[in-house]
């Protein structure tokens, strides 16, 4: 079966928007063991719609199409679908009628643009958007069923799937000879892909349908297995024995899994253990509590932060002695390890944790040079500590520190944690 | 002149990436007055690319391909290019050195992979790609001539500006009845987009030959001019004069042009002013100064933020009196101003500012539902305190609560603000 999406936009086109539908779509296809073979994107243009949905009715069996179904004059694609298709557009009473309506219970003037969204191509079924305005509208030409959605992105989301993923399955169910797949991404943090190919370098012999392979969403590093069989218990089957052989291979450096998140996980170590947090962040300058806080009721852990940003702000909020950071430096592991022992202290938290860093690109040493940023973390009677190099770029040094603080926490925070 | 994109890739058709390479040189082309009309992605098939590539040298003039041009297997983008041409692949002898070279310099092994990039379709030109190590290659297929890049969105994005851009401004310079353009975003913050629409109502009519559009960018509102003319230096002057009356139309709500942010222009008022700031964020928790320390050199003019998260580190951090805050609740306009304060006295700084609020999904009251954030600037002397709501959505909250707090460092931190 011959999948394509076709988005359309001349916002697509200028460099104003990242299209993130199609891969939205892709995705959600993919997991079904599905793969979209062609994606075009173009601009709000009547003939180029046309000849394009043409062409993928002659090739594809099923199609998405995203955007044009509003109720301006750029709003072309049932037009587009209605020439392609060589049937005239029609209004549809009973979508009238429910526009009309969506419009009254909002207290909205329902103007003759409004109309237009109740115009589909004679054949095509018009299915309720619970997202918003426009339908949803399933129309066949030549060998492809089509289903076009909206382009704003949360419609196209919540229709995606529950309207056009069961409508796939359907179809996928009754193909000859398909291939089911399961996919699983384990996460790690602070290991080079290289690394990482090493340490589960005998899978692929081991699990011959279970594809293997390596991803860098810096400053993760993802492994994803795709396990295929001749039915969804088979793909699954084989994908839950290649997940637990890397899983002993890979040990605590796997986060998470999938929509997994790092401050989550790290959060979820603090819970598991009954422990609080306090931070001390230099370099990183929030980021840490930050991205803890993006997970919701993360105040149960996490006490506070001290964003300790000039140097004496180290010595007003935690106390640290001036003559030390004069004598040590800022960024040194003796200022971080006194700053992760005060925040804990003050706190009367179970753990403190402290950052500091040149994210330049100013600064710096000879010793201690751009990228560099220590860590330390305390429980009061153990201290760990580790230096880092991230580079030069001043994002990319921020970002990198504050996983690595959450990583840190989320090992050593767990409980059993050595 | 007609251009085209083509982006390959099997990770832009499973879902795991989205692609920012096409946006980038699209949004690069169109203001240079250009627009892409035929996006295209496909998977690493070669028989898909050889078509597509036949498809785009018939009818278009300028085109750009992403990705394929590594050193493994999967790598078809110049194999597919030669065979749309009919031509074989040849090694190119002073392109081997160089990698050669690059390998050594390096200290990496030159395996016989690493050849393959070497090879290109006979009558290709190989250009430098000083930012990593395939380069891109420059091969006329019948009317169009096609500009290989590799997909890595670094080494894409450098030569597209280094390379790419001048040779498309040479042709775009040899085109009969080019249309010139110049643009202009103009940003925002804290205005809707029927609100910004109604202050620059009279633009259209006093400068026909610029468009004026809207784009939320939440929590920003953008204002964007894109002026025609039938040179360059017409379309500029078109655009000064409608960017003047806008600015004047807008006053101090434009924060900043193009790809000038908020961080920037906050820091920029308290430089300006020769100003320090002190923080205390409850829930931004951090975001504030993460923020604004994406700005080189903002230890300048940040002191700290107090990330008081729990309740007692209100106390503790800044030493807010606890039954004060049992008593008007930890959110609330009397606790944002008291932290307020205590950061800029603390601090010894000539601002303070404060941000308390329901991020949800827990917490709220009546009076104060999910959503609800208190804000407080003050210089000791004046406190501008504000309250907002902003929805339900925990991140949305958090970022519009950071954003608000920022525009309020910028405005009323500027010298000569009232």
């Amino acid at each position: 079966m011959r999948i394509e999406i076709l988005c359309t936009g001349n916002e697509l086109l200028d460099g104003s928007v990242v299209d993130a539908n199609a891969p939205y779509f892709c995705g959600r296809a993919f997991a079904r063991g599905a793969v979209v073979s062609h994606r075009l994107t173009l601009p709000d243009d009547l003939s180029a719609l046309v000849s394009a949905m043409r062409a993928i009715s002659q090739r594809a069996d099923f199609a998405v199409v995203s955007g044009g179904l509003g109720p301006t004059i750029d709003d072309l694609t049932l037009e587009a679908a209605a020439q392609a298709a060589g049937v005239p557009l029609v209004e549809d009473p009973a979508l009238l009628a429910r526009l009309r309506e969506r419009f009254a219970r909002r207290g909205i003037a329902f103007t003759e643009n409004n109309g237009r969204q109740a115009r589909i191509p004679v054949g095509g079924e018009a299915v309720v958007n619970r997202f918003g305005t426009a339908p949803m509208v399933v129309f066949r030409i030549d060998r492809a069923e089509f289903h076009f959605l909206p382009g704003v992105p949360r419609e196209f989301r919540g229709l995606c799937d529950e309207e056009v993923m069961p409508r796939l399955e359907r179809r996928l169910a009754a193909t000859a000879n398909r291939v089911h797949r399961a996919s699983r991404v384990l996460k790690c943090i602070g290991i080079g892909e290289s690394h990482l190919d090493d340490l589960v370098k005998d899978l692929p012999a081991r699990h011959p349908k279970v594809q293997v392979g390596f991803r860098t969403h810096a400053p993760e590093n993802h492994l994803k297995l795709l396990a295929e069989g001749e039915t969804d218990a088979e793909a699954q089957a084989r994908l839950a024995a290649a997940e637990a052989q890397a899983r002993s291979l890979l040990g605590t450096r796997v986060f998470g899994a999938d929509q997994e998140e790092l401050p989550a996980a790290a959060l979820g170590s603090l819970r598991a253990a009954g422990a609080t947090l306090a931070l001390a962040e230099s370099c990183t300058a929030g980021l840490c509590a930050s991205l803890l806080a993006s997970v919701p009721g993360a105040s149960d852990a996490l006490v506070f932060s001290a964003v300790v940003y000039q140097d004496r702000a180290k010595s007003i909020l935690l106390g640290l002695d001036p003559s030390m950071i004069e004598r040590e430096g800022a960024v040194s592991a003796r200022v971080t390890r006194a700053l992760a022992e005060a925040a804990r202290e003050k706190a009367g938290a179970t753990f403190g944790a402290a950052v500091t860093g040149w994210a330049g690109p100013g600064g710096g040493t000879a010793q201690d040079p751009v990228g560099t940023v220590y860590l330390c973390l305390t429980d009061g009677r153990t201290a760990v500590e580790e230096r880092h190099r991230f580079g030069f770029d001043r994002d990319r040094v921020r970002t990198f520190a504050a996983y690595q603080v959450l990583d840190l926490v989320r090992r050593r925070a767990a409980p059993g944690a050595p």
